[in-house]
């Protein structure tokens, strides 16, 4: 594997924490010149003979000019995130004093850090696979307990503990088979077929389990869309409000949660669910689907991942409702059937027809309940267990390929295929493998992939 | 001098740095617990048995819970920012994963910090006086050269060095003359009287020169609000576009600025500009002026700090021109004349006329000479001087008080006036000064000061 990059010798920075102003911010500077560098900005003491692991007060200057009174953390390599010579440097968090510390450290030799590129330092220096890395992306994106949850399963290398195991296990039968080319003339078997057919099968139940996950994975990292649809006064603005001003109440009891951004979200046992599409139900208390058309609206129901679909229990019967159903089916949108101002004796009607939900939106009852079907709608597993999720769309799509192959190897064990062609396959399903956790990598594509990272990571 | 305030014995935490997405957040916890308070949370060290100003990895977890994988910064007190214990935890910089920290820091005992209650503790705990705890606050919200320069003199103690000095050359003749009182019945006097009227007149000297600097700090603290003001067709877009668009080309090189923040500001020799109010130029090409009637286009150019008023020298004649200029005296507004489409030879007219400008703002010509003449319009000595100069309306206001003071103790030596009563009016002097920097104080006046702080500082 040589994981050696193009200008990688180099320097770089970057400011690490969020933009804007704050009572601090953190400068990263990473490379075998950090310290040269921050040295020459930081008068009062020599940092490279301190140890690694400390922290420093004293003025930042560039040249003559005082920039500010800082902290400087050192972390000497390999010792560090990206296993070179780091150092942080913590500043008054104005968003002019964190330009100007960070000019200053680019003006003594460093660059300007690319995109996710401390990470992919991290990466080629050996500190974590490629999915670790991955998931470091993921744990700053996180936004509920699951997604983060996830993340820092990852980032600790769960997910890659079971790629290795499986790869371990193919690389035996592929040295087995291998071996038995070497003497190819004398017709032995060292790798024992029932064996590794069994093996086979066990990497693929894996494989499938992971790949399931992806559905859940996404759940979990890009929350669940869910539009609210139904003819007018059924409800829809007081579903909308009663399924977000329980959550307000819960919300506002965080300390420093801004409002907007939950505003038309709802985090239900862990998971985001994003109403979209909400402004129409805001500003109109008159219908959309009917404003919309039936192309409009079925393409609107489309675009979420579930449609509450709300009625009036009192006006609707249950033959109109049996068609919504059938339109939903035909067209395999997902939906729970809502139906409103519903009290004990009044929906009686609607027995026989699934996925229903009684509630009474205005008195907020039933919304629990609602939310409760809701989750249980898109996440089928639980999301307590210890078990790896993938999220991550690469690595889904590679994983169809190792299943590819799996397939492949099978058919060739079916038909008594020679050795020589089966470890082919091998071999290729092993590439694949490592292709997830990077040890098997092009330059292009971890340039692609460590550019989706934000700045300063 | 009692800096003991309420409350003040338990341990705070808060969000340090700015709000959002990041690569890293910090956690900061101050206050006789927060060993213990993330010696709960870090199970994989002893941190309370570990040396000050050291830094460890480790998870971070509410009990069974784990939350992230972060560094801690010790700081033992009394050599911390706030002067007491203080951890600064190191996170990923997902706005969940930092309220989780936040959240579980909480939960082990730390209460969430009030806005400036760290820089409080600083102060109370006399790690820096009162004008260098507003220093902090100022240096967090500098965005120009020249507030941060300003802001980082007076966090070093440069203006509290200056008063400090004035105040013990007082107390020196307080005493003297206290001393007096003692012996009254002998009509002695230890204090030499031609001394003295000589060091009032020093320190009046130098509290004016404080006072003045107050308008240039303003200026450069707060920045010039400019409003673009003329007839139509006279060429106010342009001359907008032209002054904001040479500081586009500037501030685009500067990685990591966001353009909305810059919108429709200038830099000028680091003081800024803001152009005011000119959503109406962007959107219609049609004058302001008449559409707002004299009466609002007087209230508009009184809301600047300096109107530019652009003029075409083509259609505009001296006595028109001679007529907005006695509008402008009349009403005390600070205005520079913008004579637009000026070539060599079209602008003789105006001669005789003060305070003009000449430009093409079409073709970019006479921009800097008229954003030097903004600048030298507002900035009256150099920023660039190790001067004092006030920022803060409090000093401001307080510093007026001292001159009172000064004033009545000269007027009570012209007059001969007894040691007794002399000593009263110094005393009062003193009272003053030692109230700009924290050393007389109360609680309330205290709470209010810090409370205008950014939360985590």
């Amino acid at each position: 594997m040589n994981n050696k990059l193009s200008g990688w010798d180099d320097t770089i920075a970057a400011i690490s924490t969020a933009a804007g102003i704050g009572a601090i911010a953190v400068i990263r500077v990473s490379g075998s010149k950090a310290f040269e560098i921050v040295n020459s900005l930081f008068p009062s003491k020599d940092i490279s003979s301190l140890p690694s692991h400390t922290l420093h007060v004293g003025i930042l200057q560039l040249e003559q000019t005082v920039i500010d009174e800082v902290v400087v953390a050192l972390f000497k390599g390999p010792k560090s995130f990206t296993g070179e010579d780091t150092i942080e440097i913590s500043c008054h968090g104005s968003s002019f004093v964190q330009q100007q510390v960070l000019n200053a450290c680019i003006q003594k030799g460093a660059r300007l850090a690319r995109a996710g590129e401390f990470t992919q330092r991290a990466f080629l220096n050996g500190k974590m696979d490629l999915t670790q890395a991955e998931a470091v992306a993921d744990i700053i994106a996180s936004n509920t307990k699951a997604s983060q949850k996830n993340a820092l399963h990852n980032m600790r290398g769960g997910f890659s503990n079971e790629l290795k195991q499986m790869r371990e296990q193919l690389i035996q039968f592929a040295a087995l088979i291998e071996l038995e080319l070497d003497f190819a003339t004398e017709d032995v078997e060292f790798a024992d077929r029932t064996k590794f057919y069994k093996l086979i099968e066990e990497l693929n139940t894996a494989t499938n389990k992971l790949l399931q996950s992806f559905q859940l994975g996404n759940v979990i990292k890009n929350g669940v869309s869910v539009a609210i649809i139904g003819k007018p006064n059924a409800g829809k603005s007081t579903l909308l409000n009663a399924l977000l001003n329980e959550e307000r109440a819960i919300v506002s009891d965080i300390a420093g949660t801004t409002r907007d951004t939950i505003e038309e979200t709802m985090n239900i046992n862990g998971v985001l669910f994003r109403l979209i599409d909400t402004a129409g139900i805001r500003e109109h208390s008159t219908d959309v689907i009917e404003n919309l058309g039936i192309e409009k609206s079925l393409q609107k129901m489309k675009s979420a991942d579930v449609v509450l679909y709300i009625f009036d229990v009192l006006s609707t019967t249950a033959s109109e409702l049996q068609n919504q159903v059938n339109i939903f089916t035909t067209e395999s949108i997902q939906y729970i059937l809502v139906g409103n101002k519903a009290d004990e004796d009044n929906y009686n009607n609607f027995t026989g027809i699934e996925n229903i939900q009684f509630i009474s939106a205005k008195q907020q009852r039933g919304i629990a309940g609602l939310k409760e079907a809701l989750f249980k709608k898109v996440v089928h597993s639980s999301i307590e267990s210890e078990n790896t999720i993938i999220t991550n769309a690469r690595h889904h799509s590679v994983l169809q390929q190792v299943r590819q192959c799996l397939h492949d190897i099978k058919t060739g064990l079916d038909n008594g295929l020679p050795g020589d062609l089966l470890a082919l396959d091998i071999r290729r399903c092993l590439y694949f493998l490592g292709e997830i956790t990077g040890e098997i990598s092009n330059e292009d594509k971890l340039d692609y992939i460590f550019s989706k990272f934000c700045i300063g990571k």
